[in-house]
């Protein structure tokens, strides 16, 4: 399923459309036995829905989930979890136009599909679909959490120029007690001024998302191909938007020296632990046992109310497009959910890759 | 085959340890036609070799490859091509251990494996395997060369603290005509002495790659989950060293706004260009057409000669590991062959994806 | 997607359970532009249809197919295409039970899934699950002569020890004029008959699918291992109840000579064909050119009416089963479109690798 | 690795050409800690060999394995185990033509690689690479009988149009007691005649190999599209010349009735089994637990020295061919190492899968 999936052993499938019938994930492999309903997912989907604050895009979709098989009596069954959500907020005419929105998929998508994509707001390049990722995200977090007391904890750390400063791993509480989902009790109350200051600009923020799994145990991931890193990267470069990826101290740790970021190895509790933890949980592409930290940059909403200058992809005449419609001015404070999912659907693959979950919880 | 290869359509499978009797590279799904001796690939390894300048391992391989099949009279025949180099300057004691190397894989190994792995140098988690990307991904680079004009080309941004500045697209003299494989003739020397002194104070450095692949086609890659940027971070991750990777304006754009970072869309020569390229070549996933540029954060090498403190795995007792042998200060003169190669197998895979490389030349 | 899907570049995924909410395809791949309605599939899904004639069982579905994603304005878009048929005779609570039925997948399922699988009807196991292969290889097969003019022809060749006897490839009009889909008009009311003596004798009947593809390109098919043979099988084995494939003189030719079973070269329209066709069409894996011939063998159908020895997976005792419910006497009337369907896609997706069919229409 | 690679956890890739310098395998995902040395593989590659008695061609191969990465201190590491044979009788120049052999894959081979393909003797497509094939599942198979207890058999059943009477499972010296590898006593030296007698009118003859597993436990096999059936119908239909398969009953269970085709369940030990195995240990694509049966049909060895009529490929004229050069009367003699080697795969592969063997032994 080239480019249709990812994963190996528990592998999600994503289809549906911004503007079509609905958005869907396909979970397969998910081992037989844990319980599961909707009212697991929903809370998730909830934290990435739009409309949910003043902060974000007004599109009104409750995001129901609608499990359609692999359960059976509230637990998986082993066989293919199929979710569903029917959009509801539909397809606007203004999404609909032959202008190739900067910064988004337009323009790539057409030459690729011959002009024959859906173009209703980006159709499966939307940021909608990363719904079908939270569906499928949020069981493998489950998962990882009643098999092996994994958890999975992501939460903005950057907001456009305002960076937090967080000490450990942050409470869900202290994470999405804000608008913008950042544990950092000043940066928090700047960042969401920054949205709305941007907002009121008519332009849009990036920023930074980190995502730390504590408790993985060592020996997850399969050097030198679909190491933990390559993997998780690959997961976190399909969330759209997402231009940088980093583990650990990253693109600073490559300004540093060997004798700073090498992480000493020191004795705990009867195992080997590092004193420091600049690796980001990963040597050699496997797990250490330390928390696995990752760094996720998503790019600025493209979509600015500012006017800008593109092309009419019909008639290949330059154009001036001025955005309508409804849209972030900053997607990081949706993205934690997201990112948590990305994190919990990897992790859990290479888990069953290394056999320490396996085909029945 | 999970870990152990890469690609779909082309590719690449590694194999050998650092000072087994050798290592080797499996490519797949070459296209038949495509003129290749080892003429072609030889000096691409030279650029990677150990030993070739002051400022790297002085461990003597001469790195020769010999081709073993999948070709017949100069011409690949679309038969998989295995590529083997035999280890010379083999496995000296002091290699090997029990004492786990920080920073290296050496921990993470021994759990995954039980402590079967191959400790000697490393074993299969070796720099040394890069080899086996540079045989592969050289041929790849030449395929895309020929069959589509596309030009890639990898070079040094930073080492430590020094950052070059580059504009434009150096010249292949600009790049390998100093150590440090740096076109910007002020920062090189810079960076060498930094290199230098780093030795000297038996430390190491990090550093940071940029890859620039031009006249790639618009349409290339596989959305969601087969993105460019998710196929190629992938690639980029199982480098040894790297914990970074970015494309375009990558984290720098992540604190930019919607209306620096989008990048209008222009008329060109009859065709749709970007003004800017702040995407890196790639929206949504697909190749716009223009420069593909990603940047690879390597950590500071973590062989460093002064003493570390660190566990023997045997008695699981603290101890201090001080590093004998010999081994690079910097890693990132050699990397950029090796990135190069990354980047030419993902694109070279995506082409023949997209239809417009076919299975014979 | 390891169990979930089949397929490289046109791949589909099945979900869903006999007696759950629905079953469902997930086409990924697919070119953008073909036309594709719910009416081109919904045909094939009624020759494959529950209750369609006497000789079948009497389950009351009406298996209408709903397109979720994938298509705009009536037109394939790229994207995965999502299908769903909601079932509507669900459950009746006779399917239910703990006795492990002889011959189907009962015990071997509580087995390898806790005793987690749906047991209703089989769950995911059930020919049911059949009904999502015809969805997605009408597609495949609509693909192929709209894209090639390749023609997929299936139709039964025995029933029991009822043997057709026939001679080219025959119309769909002589395959579906009769209750048993056998293009000979003398053997066809034979094996009607012998389909209703069974069922009167509360027993069961197997039998044979041939299935032809003609007009198909040489030079499809990757080897070694996902040679055009091994892709095929792997997809008719997929189907449940198959227990037998070959292609061309298959186990006969195994009985045969050199002499006999190869099949001389010949010109032909200046270009090369067989003057026989004992290779089915493929010579190392890869298409001649000649007619693509498979046999399909089906097991006869489990669920028989007479009491049958088995075991009570709960208590593990023994019992006698007496099975209720309606079955079909006979699978094989139904199974020309499940053919017809695996045949197409695997051949739509060769194509795709071989890239003579490209991302757009 | 489309086409160049079977397995999913446990995978094979080949390489190498009949007339190349070797051929060689690589399999990945071994777990650690196996002892394997060549002296475990050299015996069943002997049982392969050409030139081994006098019903076999007489090319003087010893195929002598080297191993080239993997293992330590003769143990495997984890790592990808690479194995190499060195050719020894190449090339003799009649084995090179332009006229395409029928029966043979010269056509379809040039068809696919524009005519680049290594003609000299098939190149990868001669039965030269099951050497490759032999290497890797001789290690398959060690490690599923030192984890799990199993064991696999494969032995002739038919030449032409003698079929043995075997029952139970025979021993591995009456099936290596004689030159046709069939351990009925009766039937055995009349398969011997009938290859003496083939060879004497310059034919060839096909056969019948069966291949056992017992001991398997029940649970193994992933459906719906990796059942144990797909798989490893796939791999033995990677097997050049193969063009049938069957499990249990097969194609004779298909003219059969549910009540006799059905196996009844029983206790026994304290477990289920079936009274009868028509099923070949595989229901709903999952195993039993009772012994796996896998017929394999091989089709006439299509180089004969009869003359032929067919067509050179460079003038497109018709011709005559007379082959020329060594080859086997009938391969099946040689098969069933071979066979054994792909059951061993799947079945190693699908205990990975299932969790019941780990990444460390």
């Amino acid at each position: 399923m080239i480019g249709a999936s990812m994963g190996h052993r528990l592998a999600l499938a994503s289809f549906g459309e911004s503007h079509g019938t609905c958005v869907g994930a396909l979970l397969s492999g998910c081992p037989a036995g844990l319980d599961i309903a909707e009212s697991d997912i929903q809370p998730e989907l909830n934290r990435r829905r739009p409309g949910q604050s003043a902060i974000t895009t007004q599109r009104k979709e409750k995001d129901i989930i609608k499990i359609l098989s692999g359960t059976y009596h509230g637990k998986t069954t082993g066989a293919p979890i199929a979710m569903i959500i029917y959009n509801a907020d539909r397809c606007p005419p203004d999404y609909i136009g032959s202008i190739a929105r900067p910064g988004h998929s337009d323009y790539t998508a057409n030459v690729k599909y011959g002009g024959y994509n859906d173009p209703r707001g980006g159709g499966m390049f939307s940021g909608r679909l990363t719904a079908t990722q939270v569906m499928a995200g949020t069981i493998a977090r489950k998962l990882l959490h009643v098999a092996l007391g994994i958890r999975i904890t992501s939460y903005t750390t950057s907001i456009g120029n305002v960076d937090a400063d967080i000490d450990g791993i942050p409470t869900e509480d202290s994470i999405y007690g804000n608008d913008v989902r950042c544990p950092d009790p000043k940066a928090a109350p700047i960042m969401r001024s920054e949205i709305v200051q941007a907002h009121k600009s008519r332009d849009t923020l990036g920023g930074i998302v980190r995502s730390v799994a504590s408790n993985v145990p060592a020996g997850l991931g399969e050097p030198i191909y679909n190491s933990l890193e390559s993997d998780l990267a690959a997961a976190a470069f399909s969330i759209p938007a997402v231009k940088g990826v980093e583990f650990g101290s990253g693109f600073a740790g490559a300004r540093s020296r060997g004798s700073i970021n090498n992480d000493p190895f020191i004795p705990q509790d009867g195992g080997i632990r590092t004193a420091t933890n600049n690796a980001g949980g990963i040597l050699g592409g496997i797990s250490t046992g330390m928390d696995i930290t990752m760094n996720v940059a998503f790019k600025p909403v493209p979509s600015i109310y500012i006017p800008q200058k593109s092309i009419d992809m019909k008639t290949m005449l330059e154009t001036t497009l001025q955005v309508k419609g409804r849209y972030d001015p900053c997607i990081v404070p949706r993205a934690p959910p997201i990112v948590d999912s990305m994190m919990s659907l990897v992790l859990a693959d290479h888990a069953m890759l290394r056999g320490i979950i396996g085909p029945v919880l």
